[in-house]
């Protein structure tokens, strides 16, 4: 009998959504439900070689300042790198995938916030050929509160000290794609931890048995 | 008066074609010229941020191997950047600029030696619209000889290191690009250096006063 193939789950939402503590919590679960932690990743970065191109797109360098073109490629070049050498062996494996960011991030932030989305759905259809988390978890919250503790937490980086209209359009972008991919669950991050937790809690009961194949 | 824009003139080749003396002396013929010395380019790299991107895609990981598509995306990610703030820039200000290597390099190494057309295709219409040099001379020579001559100058890097069908491809692609693109020029590279060199003053003898509007 052939090996299952894992599934791949990923956490996405503005800077402030609480994205940190969600990934705990649907790490702890998914490790109760299949009975092993999943394989955790963050975007951009997650091999030596992505975590490097994750510098570039965040350290800000005034004498050759990062142009729009260049992020978007940049942070598709680390993404192509971390699917070949570690999302896609472990799910082939059989291993389950818990990412902190993936593709809609980048439809979000470089195409909606950036304005860049004819050359983020290129890059994207040629470069990922279909290939797309099983289930996606947006976080979603206004711009203005995610910041505001995010900023609680200490220095910006170069992509969180943009204009607040850059992360409105993100959080546009972000509802529209939710709106039209069944795979994608929007989840008020505009309330109380303890709220926000139940809520995902709730989705993924009401998921996982479907990704585990137990219809 | 507007100033005139500056021209793009590139210089393209498998390994061992000969670049480096070729930019020598097109360098010395554009100052000839116009009476200036053209900005001098190469890719990848040709900006402090492509520099650090040419280092991830020539110098091998053994721990985490740069699949095909981050090494396309990477290329493409330093071109837009040495587009933005340095070729652009220039041709505005009136310079010329001088390329050693530009986007047929990529469409011959990535889309013909690795087999990614589509993807490059993609990056490449999305990420320059339209953008291109206004000539390019592809120094032609068959990849046996070329690499054995590269051989001779010291270690071969990544690239250079790949198996002799992977250069016959990019050659192929390059033939092909310079059959369907007039502003593409086909030098003989097998020939002696003189020759080579004769070729090349020939054809932009031949060539300047169009790109300077000296019709």
């Amino acid at each position: 009998m052939s090996q299952q193939q894992g599934k791949f789950i990923v956490i996405e939402g503005l800077e402030g959504a609480g994205k940190s503590s969600a990934i705990a919590l649907v790490n702890n679960m998914i490790k109760q439900h299949i009975g092993r932690a999943p394989v955790c990743t963050r975007e951009p970065g997650g091999t030596p070689l992505a975590e490097k191109i994750r510098d570039l797109v965040k350290i800000a360098d005034e004498t050759d300042p990062l142009c729009d073109e260049a992020e978007c490629l940049l942070i598709y070049a680390a993404r192509a790198q971390l699917i070949a050498n570690v999302i896609k062996p472990a799910l082939t494996a059989g291993q389950w995938v818990l990412g902190d960011r993936h593709n809609l991030s980048s439809l979000a932030y470089q195409g909606g916030g950036r304005g860049l989305m004819p050359l983020v759905k290129a890059v994207s259809d040629a470069c990922l050929r279909g290939f797309k988390p099983d289930l996606t978890l947006y976080l979603d919250i206004d711009p203005t509160l995610g910041l505001s503790r995010a900023a609680s937490r200490g220095k910006l980086d170069r992509i969180e000290q943009q204009a607040i209209d850059f992360f409105e359009r993100a959080r546009r972008t972000y509802l529209q794609l939710a709106h039209d991919d069944d795979s994608i669950v929007v989840i008020d991050a505009s309330q109380s931890m303890e709220q926000v937790h139940d809520d995902i809690r709730l989705q993924l009961q009401h998921r996982l048995p479907t990704l585990m194949g137990e219809f």
